[in-house]
């Protein structure tokens, strides 16, 4: 949170906008996103140590694994309200109260739907029948949880005074929160602003009730609707990690918190978020759901403070302000990086190449950048082990071990053992084989590849994604190793994933040698995960 | 186009908003999405095929790749309007014109930084020189071709009396649209809005000339800028599919197509693009740059017609309009998923089980229900592989070959061959083993695997993504096959990346014998790549 203060003080002081993360369930409940307990409790301890407000943790009815996590979670977690979805009947609201019941703070969030569409085609309910549940669901809620929120789901399509009428009867039976969702994403800003608006001159309530937006992104206009609301009235955003919810998603955590920041001089509130821990939970969300952030995610993408075009990098070079807004410090991002593609120009590969320790000279540094287009064009990004390789006449991987043959056996297809015999060649020390097993051919073919090069460090392979390249002869495959606790990212082209795996390996081996690993992570752009 | 005539039609008729496309520019820009020549006009095909007003093909002097690209495509593309970026200087433009040369309409976009922190750091130009320079480029442009666009860059950060007196400039000296780029992505909607109502009251211009947008999504927020340009007065937006670009990059095409579409009832313009192309381009453009589409991308994500929760299922089962305010055909998606995971219940699960052919007794059917909580708790989604299994007691396929060994050997590192034994076991065939050859290890053991099962279709492995299960044993592989030219996705349990590809090749097979490749289609959610 350092930006506001460098930035001129807006008057009067911005309010605190709440943050309600509901990654662990609306997020959670996306189809390919679930979690189990103990993935769900290592994201709830994320959020708290990012300073969010609420964690809603699960829907304690909807099974029993959800019920487990929020009971695990309620557990551990100290410095954020613990929270429970529950449909509005007595069961949910019971199911609630027992899975939040070791939590420091407890809130209920009770929903229900208040559109006409959904009252007939879903509940089939009357109005009237609509608000006597709201009213018999909260008095039975009374007293068991420091703070209840009420839900209208669907409040975007239900008619203006009867969202009216709905939210004031939850306020006056006890609703601390009416939160506004815009189930299906159909809303715009200025819309939405209205709504809000409208709900907060007249709904019934006490002071201390505060309002809330929901909103999903099905039309890409989550977080401008949720800041629309901001200026509406609400004083709780509800959102998630990398925006993961249900079809489009929900309204992105780290973008909400931004735009918040970076535009304090506009926004009446700023929420108390510790933004400069959103790039590892990001990243550490989209490990355990196992999908992965596209590039051009705002915020949290790998080319988020990426610049590849030789205007921009001359920019950059000048003054980064010409292209940025924020610094990737400012939200724990590895730092800005100058990407060398075909749109790059000579200076910039002079500079990464001096970084590298190489000053070449005139001729040979117009043989190495007509080497570097043409890879370029082929490969899109060109990176150090590409350079490397063309300063040094390397092999493929940059390295001076060169991959010579792979053999792999798998014993028996449903056995999870796995054998591989790597043979590598090295100037100083020829030919070499070894023979390892691992729980797949990429862990047995480092393992083989360790004993080579005796290497003793623990080597895991957390990821692949593989392309094939324009010739359609080679595969690139984009790969990150875990060394010892620490991340790296490589890429490497060969014949097959596993060739092109070593190869990274190998380089990473190497370069980390030659450099240390802290200057590693700093020479390979967009190579942190 | 055909939503906004089942829609109550706005008074007064909607403005046409142009769409101009810079997925071939900007989107290729950024680091990892280079394309070359030939992909370009592939892409470039279907931006055409979607009735795109302008296509912006590359940036000429940017390098010979680029003009060759802008070239190829000018000589092919008929019913878009063809353009290319230009800094100011003469050289630029000399170089968009003859690259432009084949065009059936030509447009040059050309482009100077307006703001204080551009002009001083990065160009070191006056405002005077500012202004004279879009004078003398403009006069060295005229006649070469039929539109000329002028972009001030960094608009939103230039002083407001300046950015009006170089629009100005640019009209009166012949420019034809007039775009205002955000280019940082700074700013949000009320604030662009106010300045594009600023620059039609004051820009002196004459009648045909049209205000443009180009927003940049560092703060998540390009789709709603660009839509309150609109409201302001903008009648061309830029954008691209996918919404890739610089950094967070651009606008998303398929975002303000739909946004406008969906919310006719609000905005003033709406665009002539064939928005059921759309699902395919964004596809196409996703394996051409090897970067996936995250599953909660609004509009083309896998998820974003696909509803996991009961509440959600059973509303969908109801009345779609419950939880849809557009048909996935409208964009030209597979259709709505059901997808089966934890959150489900046994109503959807039966109803799944009746679509394979299934109607389990009470007594299998609570069997098969628990089976199911367990698998989808352990991976998240359950599909019908998985489901076809539990019924038939099969092997992890769902097919009736078991793998039972597979050997892999590259016979060296650097040759592309690669062979595969497999040896598959089944209940009527027994024991079978064959080996083949292929570019990789999965085209190997596909090879050995129809030689087994005696298929003769061409299988193509084109794209994998790997996870690791809860337990840390196991892989998930999600798999696209091409079979004979039709697409078809599955996932695969296996101890290796090889063994769950052979799975998944045996499942879609076996499945596709059996019900027809359309129905398989169908059949299994979030499927069709």
């Amino acid at each position: 949170m350092s930006a506001p203060t460098l930035r001129p003080v807006p008057t009067p002081q911005p309010d605190r906008l709440r943050i309600f993360d509901t990654t662990l369930r609306d997020g959670e409940q996306a189809p390919g996103f679930s979690m189990n307990p103990a993935e769900k409790l290592e994201i709830a301890r994320l959020l708290e140590a990012m300073r969010v407000d609420t964690i809603e943790a699960g829907f304690a009815a909807a099974s029993p694994g959800d019920s487990e996590a929020i009971r695990l979670i309620a557990s551990e977690i100290r410095n954020s309200t613990l929270c429970s979805l529950a449909r509005a009947t007595e069961g949910d609201i019971d199911a609630a109260a027992k899975a939040l019941e070791p939590a420091h703070r407890k809130r209920l969030h009770i929903f229900l739907a208040t559109s006409p569409i959904h009252r007939e085609a879903k509940l089939r309910m009357s109005r009237r029948e609509v608000l006597q549940t709201i009213e018999r669901c909260l008095k039975h809620a009374a007293g068991t949880f420091d703070e209840i929120e009420f839900s209208a789901e669907d409040a975007l399509r239900t008619e203006p005074d009867f969202l009216v009428e709905a939210m004031s009867c939850a306020a006056v039976n006890g609703a601390d929160v009416l939160n506004v969702p815009d189930t299906v994403g159909y809303s715009e800003p200025d819309e939405i602003r209205a709504v809000f608006e409208r709900l907060a001159a007249h709904v019934e309530r006490p002071d201390h009730v505060i309002f809330s937006a929901h909103c999903h992104n099905d039309l890409g206009l989550a977080v401008s609707n949720s800041l629309a609301a901001v200026k509406g009235g609400a004083r709780q955003v509800e959102c998630a990690i990398n925006g993961i919810g249900e079809r489009a998603g929900n309204c992105s955590l780290e973008e909400i918190v931004m735009a918040l920041q970076v535009r304090a001089d506009i926004f009446p509130a700023i929420s108390h978020v510790d933004a400069t821990k959103i790039w590892s939970a990001s990243q550490r969300l989209a490990r355990v759901t196992g999908s992965a952030v596209a590039p051009n995610k705002a915020i949290v993408g790998k080319n988020a403070f990426a610049h590849e075009a030789g205007i921009h990098q001359h920019g950059m070079i000048s003054d980064r302000r010409t292209y940025e807004i924020m610094t990737p410090e400012s939200v724990g991002a590895p730092g800005s990086a100058l990407v060398l593609g075909k749109h790059s120009g000579k200076h910039a590969l002079v500079q990464r190449l001096a970084k590298l320790g190489y000053q070449p000279d005139p001729d040979k540094l117009n043989q190495v950048f007509k080497d570097f287009k043409h890879l370029a064009d082929e490969l899109g990004e060109v990176n150090d082990a590409d350079l490397v390789a063309m300063m040094e006449g390397f092999s493929a991987s940059g390295s001076r071990w060169t991959v010579l043959r792979t053999e792999l056996r798998t014993t028996a297809g449903r056995q999870p053992k796995q054998f591989a015999r790597v043979e590598l060649e090295h100037p100083d020390r020829g030919r070499v084989s070894d023979i390892a097993s691992g729980d797949g051919p990429i862990a047995a073919a480092f393992a083989a590849v360790q004993r080579i090069t005796g290497t003793d460090a623990t080597v895991t392979a957390l990821e692949t994604r593989m392309r094939s390249t324009a010739t359609g002869r080679e595969f690139v495959a984009d790969i990150s190793i875990d060394i010892d606790g620490t991340i790296f990212s490589g890429r490497a082209r060969g014949p097959d994933i596993v060739t092109a795996a070593i190869d990274s390996l190998l380089f990473t081996l190497d370069r980390g040698e030659a450099y240390g690993r802290a200057d590693l992570t700093q020479q390979q752009p967009a190579a942190a995960v």
